[in-house]
């Protein structure tokens, strides 16, 4: 592997008087967490001791105020106050309070956003309302390294709709040749959710949009670790997910966005009453609410939605572009740290060297990743495991620390070193990976 | 009015020995309370001091068990086992396996229940999954009473599909005479959310299977409420409530059945992950799940889940034929003081009355009916309003007494006739009624 430490984690250690060339100490990491200006906020979360939690990008950890948070909501608003709560704690408006909350940390208006339901439902009614507004053309044009769940939902309604719609899936570096006159849409993850690839959202919007087509962009891995700016991209919709880097909680629910150009125009097709003009009217006919609201549909999950919102509030105290270089400079120096001390293993880096290019997350390869993963696990290294090679690990900058990433790498050096993880047990595969 | 007592408030009287002819007293309220075998279930939900709660079909109050659970979730399993409590705390089939107890109060078997979404997105799912079963036809009939976000969603869902799906919708009376040859699916709400009406489920199951149509039913009024035996009445497919009467929370997840018979070959359009035969196989295409799984779409919300659980686990332990003759006995109750104490106001019943003919709600009539409401909540008495004109109040046989009944109706007729609802306060409308 060569060496190539990043721009970022150059001038970080420069500032500390740490060597940029030569091995990366831990006492220099040591240094890097008493000069960072973010340090402070990893005592808002819970993060069991001894555990190094690079995890964060599939389950983010516990915010210290959600649980008194939530014992409020169940207790008092939910167990005190009961239905009246749906007026006096604004209930009834948090999907969308919330979702202008989030369009802040990624460069939406306020009623550009709202929060509902999963990634997979609300992208359901996002794909079936591009193909709405673009009903000359048929096809949705995504990459064959999306998150797979995304592929199934376009393959469901693809199902459903017959030949109104064709998905096809291309290589990465054929998306922009993929565009013609019959493309509808273009949907893509802005952050691969294995490597951390990071799109240029605004060259392939403008690329989408030169054909005539809609730009559909799904943040799962960038809200909250990269800054996301939709509106300067030029962006149509796009969804998101509340459990990772918005920390809400295991399966909080999603957030959604539609530029507001659209809002009069377009239509969703999951029509429940919460997204009708008047829900409590208990009309006969469907009337859509105006705006962002019109994507709502069943009564939202408010224990859920209070649980995000207690997450999100922590983010948006925090400068966005601090986190960004944060996280630039761990994976940075976790690249650096795997190509000094853990060569000879066969292990590969399978995210982009560039940090300018990747979000906040670090994959390597190895044919036996999974069973390292769960030896990692064993000694206390939370990363997680994607098929079928892939050892990912997430540095949120909001709580990873730089003698986490040291540390890490020590584990995994020892992992390697010992052949640990050449176990029986290491490679039993458990449900969920 | 009628006087018209009903055989289940006769027997109960007779057997505690109160008089069945003339006006029915508070002392005889108490009575019936004492003898009531089910008495001692009231003292596991949270009901505020003070307060008549009669909106447990809206949202139910908070079960006691609930708030340790939930901060269990939070504090250790989201907090302590981070990402690993998908295996360990068995998260990953908790839909599955909270799907399978709910299928006990509803004559299901359990691996014909999941627990997913709310109810607006499982109808969607079921109702494309009923047109996939049928392609050959395109109706669906309803009633035009149904609770509208069901009739919004087939709207929608029509909308999508053009010309291979109508909404046929028809008075209740005439549901019978609108089935034929076209129709793929009749779909009906259980108990009507306004008058608790509840229909014959076997005998309008048998009439849509007559014409080779298939039944679907929506069970938010019943599940938990009124014994529901799926099975035993042929229904094909379901979809019910979590926050009503299974007291799961506001907003709580919702579930849906799908008998096994279908479980090879039927499809729903929202395929996420969590329906993927391997979802962590991270294949490209989707395949799905074996049996009611595939009707999984997103990453299930677990907090909102185990909420659930824990509501559900209460009424497990309850004998649901004890729970509906008391429903029957309270809202006969309610109805012969109303005809006692409320005459001359211009209040009528719209439920059914007699006691086999709804659920566990009495609606009454009046053109003023949002101002009264809002005048008894105001009085700690809490039901609510559905437009037009109905005050609707629900009657959760697991925590509401008969002084309740007796003290509820005390409280109307004050506000009746001192006049109390005509105040502007009284009639400023809410977001939420």
């Amino acid at each position: 592997m060569i060496e190539q430490p990043s721009d970022a984690l150059s001038r970080m250690a420069k500032g500390e008087g740490i060597a940029t060339t030569g091995p990366l100490t831990r006492a220099a990491c040591e240094a890097l967490d008493a000069a960072d200006p973010l340090a402070g906020w990893r005592a808002r979360f819970v993060l069991p001791n001894g555990v190094i939690y690079l995890d964060g990008n599939s389950l983010g950890p516990l915010p210290k105020a959600t649980e008194a948070l939530i014992q409020d909501v169940v207790r008092r608003q939910w167990g005190e106050d009961l239905i009246t709560s749906w007026n006096r704690h604004g209930w009834v408006d948090l999907p969308q309070r919330l979702g202008a909350k989030i369009a802040r940390l990624i460069g939406a208006a306020p009623h550009e956003v709202v929060v509902a339901d999963s990634t997979s439902v609300n992208l359901f009614k996002l794909l079936a309302a591009a193909l709405g507004l673009r009903p000359a053309r048929c096809v949705v044009v995504s990459e064959r390294s999306n998150f797979p769940t995304d592929l199934y939902v376009a393959q469901g309604l693809g199902d459903l709709l017959g030949e109104r719609m064709e998905l096809r899936l291309v290589a990465s570096e054929e998306l922009e040749a993929a565009l013609d006159e019959h493309t509808a849409l273009l949907m893509l993850t802005h952050v691969d959710y294995r490597t951390g690839r990071l799109h240029d959202m605004a060259r392939l919007t403008r690329a989408a949009h030169d054909v005539g087509a809609l730009a559909l962009w799904d943040l799962a891995h960038s809200a909250g670790a990269v800054p996301v700016e939709l509106n300067a991209a030029g962006a149509d919709l796009a969804v998101g997910c509340g459990y990772k880097y918005l920390n809400g909680g295991p399966g909080a629910p999603a957030f959604l966005f539609v530029a507001a150009r659209w809002h009069e125009q377009v239509r969703q097709p999951i029509t429940g009453w919460f997204g009708h003009a008047q829900p409590f009217a208990f009309e006969l006919a469907y009337r859509p609410a105006p705006g962002i609201a019109r994507f709502l549909a069943g009564t939202p999950p408010i224990l859920s939605l209070m649980a995000l919102e207690a997450g999100v509030d922590v983010l948006l105290q925090v400068d966005q572009r601090a986190l960004r270089q944060k996280a630039i400079t761990l994976t940075d120096a976790f690249i650096r740290l795997v190509d000094e001390r853990c060569a000879g293993f066969g292990l590969t880096v399978a995210s982009p060297r560039a940090g300018s290019e990747r979000g906040a997350q670090v994959a390597l390869r190895h044919p036996e990743g999974y069973a390292i993963v769960q030896a990692l696990i064993a000694r206390s290294v939370i990363g997680d495991f994607r098929a079928p090679d892939l050892l990912r690990f997430g540095f949120a900058p909001l709580y990873v620390r730089f003698v986490d990433v040291w540390d890490a790498v020590d584990a995994l050096r020892v992992v390697m070193t010992e052949g640990i993880w050449d176990q029986p047990a290491f490679k039993q595969r458990a449900a969920v990976t």
